[in-house]
């Protein structure tokens, strides 16, 4: 993907967000990655959605280090760049306060697969990440933030449950794509409604089935998929 | 009906579910049936529902042979066509993850008769079918979530109860054609937005006497019906 | 108020209805009554809201006895005129589904009085009526809803409490005009939002004081109404 | 600001509130102060929104004596009046019956600070006042609802909670200018939303860490801020 394209689509993304009302005024961002040039393209912090344009998004190195753009990159960049140095699969990452999941992440709960919309797209519970200590939280925060995710991903695959809760503090969701992140971020929340209701009806509710969740997932991902019309 | 006449009343009984919110992305289907050709018109699979057009409905036979349509049907079609096998009566289906109908569904429960609203449509509680067996959703899983729902209603007309909960999964809903299907979804939404509410208030509520069921329920269904314009 | 204005004053009401979201499909209709002629306007059974028209309302005497009009009027016709004859000061009565009122309705709880927006349009918790007997449901059901209202409210004000919760049913609610009853059925939705999440945060919360009841009520009612424009 | 700056920003601020849902009917009012000339800008009361201008706007001095305008001022003038008064480095109140911040208000409860979006604009919990005596209510009631304000921020600096919840009512947001109080209004309420369904999932949620309360409030406020493109 060319930078140029990258930056459409990291924008489009950005707008996504808005348009499924995961954002209130300018609470999210989302960025994208380009691998081979070792690129990310990033929402500039604090800037009203609507007068955001490609050649706003903001340019940067793998570390961080702006390569391109006059504006300030989003404050929570350094959690980005973390997480595309880790996770050497994903494309994008999506952040946002999105009500639901935000509310799972602020009660330190993760959110269970408790149906087959779940399944279709996080191969098992959407995890949340250890509250950050004092020395973190003090520190370099939003890499620390950045580093609580990563620690919570030992021994998960990223792109078989690509989102995570950052306790006390709200979802980062990831993706392949720009498109894709941020179609996981309002699947994410979606789910997450559906978990609310679901546990305030029934507290002891456990569940779907190993089977049920391997069925959905592998319905949609992998070798064997048999959903839509690319295959 | 005419099959032309079909394609055109199942895609609008789709739109119908994107109208009224109870659709996300691709995550639904409708489905209708030419009894006499024995034709099933069903929606393609993960195609944008702002694309679809009457000639991108599949047709298939009642065993879900594809007879007409250059699309991928909606991976649902198994289930669809076993219910028009085993339920002679109805003419459309219905497949939603509308959420608050999937968040019962989820936690395993019915949704009871709990006021007149429910009592107009649904004559008896909405049932939720058993937890599928590993054997079931590793075999022909599809198949076998029609056949769960079959069982489940063993001894209830389709008509009287014209909708079902997949455990762990989502609501399917039929009628006697698209548009009353489609209505009827939209209808189960809202009484399980209703039942969540009221049990979330008072778990203990108990719902509507027999009496209540039968005066709501006849009062718009058969010979003695007294509302609308029709009779 | 002549009957051609009344006739226009209903139909604006049944449309405030819809275009503040209490009314799902037909479920839902609002009647103005002339005293002077002893008149009665109400809309008709089951036609689609974006058709009706002035000359669509049906004109009945006050004991439903049609005087004017091709089409049926609404099947909660008895209950309306019951009202109109025992509440002597009402001009307007609305019945809706509206969800977190019925809600309420289907748990056979009263909303109590928990805040001042209560209190600035309810003087005092909105009564739940006692489930109606399977003989009066099985008999005259229609007339017989408007008698459990009426029974609820004896020694109650019916224009200082302008609404009631028919038990397992939905609200019926009133004022001295139709834009006055809608305005009223809107407001009780809404203070039925707030006492649903009231209670499920805090299911003790025992309600405002009669000091804080009186003086918002008065605030807006009566010979010192300090409110508004108008005095 | 000129004053007839402050009247176009106070309208802003009030119409802000309409389109973000947090105004049902004339449910609400915004006001601004001019601390050189002390004079108050507020809005007129019940008068519909869609026909509010700037020279609609009433202007009284800080004890609440009309200085300007044909029409009666907001019936909540003297608690903004207290406020201006009391709290010196404010510059704008807003009152509306959000639904969740009102929900909270009415069961009697202060909203913890549960989570990074809380602590971002909200420097600990948002207090709830002492339950008005009947004294006060029956007194200068609306005087009375800011002094509860006032006592319950003791040892509290209104700029850094600016908000609080009255018991039984509603809040009471503010700001540097009529901008802020409005978008501190908008941010309460999802707030409050977040907190309500934190809190119904799981009631025993200590909430953040003064570390990471430190953190958020000052990342957005004071010398060392680092958020958006303004320093």
């Amino acid at each position: 993907m060319l930078l140029e394209e990258l930056r459409k689509s990291v924008l489009e993304a950005n707008l996504e967000l808005v348009r499924r009302g995961l954002v209130l005024y300018t609470f999210g961002n989302a960025s994208g990655v380009d691998r081979e040039q070792g690129l990310v393209v990033i929402k500039p912090s604090g800037v009203d959605y609507d007068e955001l344009r490609p050649e706003h998004m903001v340019v940067t190195d793998l570390e961080g280090k702006i390569v391109e753009g006059k504006l300030r990159p989003s404050s929570d960049l350094d959690t980005h760049t973390l997480l595309y140095r880790e996770f050497a699969d994903i494309g994008a990452v999506v952040h946002t306060h999105s009500e639901y999941a935000t509310s799972f992440a602020q009660a330190g709960m993760a959110i269970p697969a408790l149906g087959t919309t779940h399944a279709d797209y996080f191969y098992g519970p959407v995890p949340v990440t250890e509250e950050l200590t004092d020395e973190a939280i003090g520190g370099r925060y939003v890499h620390e933030t950045g580093l609580a995710i990563v620690n919570r991903f030992k021994g998960i695959d990223p792109l078989a449950v690509p989102a995570c809760l950052v306790a006390g503090h709200a979802p980062f969701v990831w993706g392949r794509t720009p498109h894709d992140a941020a179609h996981n971020a309002v699947v994410l929340e979606a789910v997450a409604r559906m978990a609310y209701r679901t546990l305030t009806l029934e507290a002891q509710c456990k569940g779907v089935s190993q089977a049920l969740l391997d069925r959905h997932y592998f319905r949609k991902h992998g070798a064997s998929a048999t959903y839509g019309q690319s295959c």
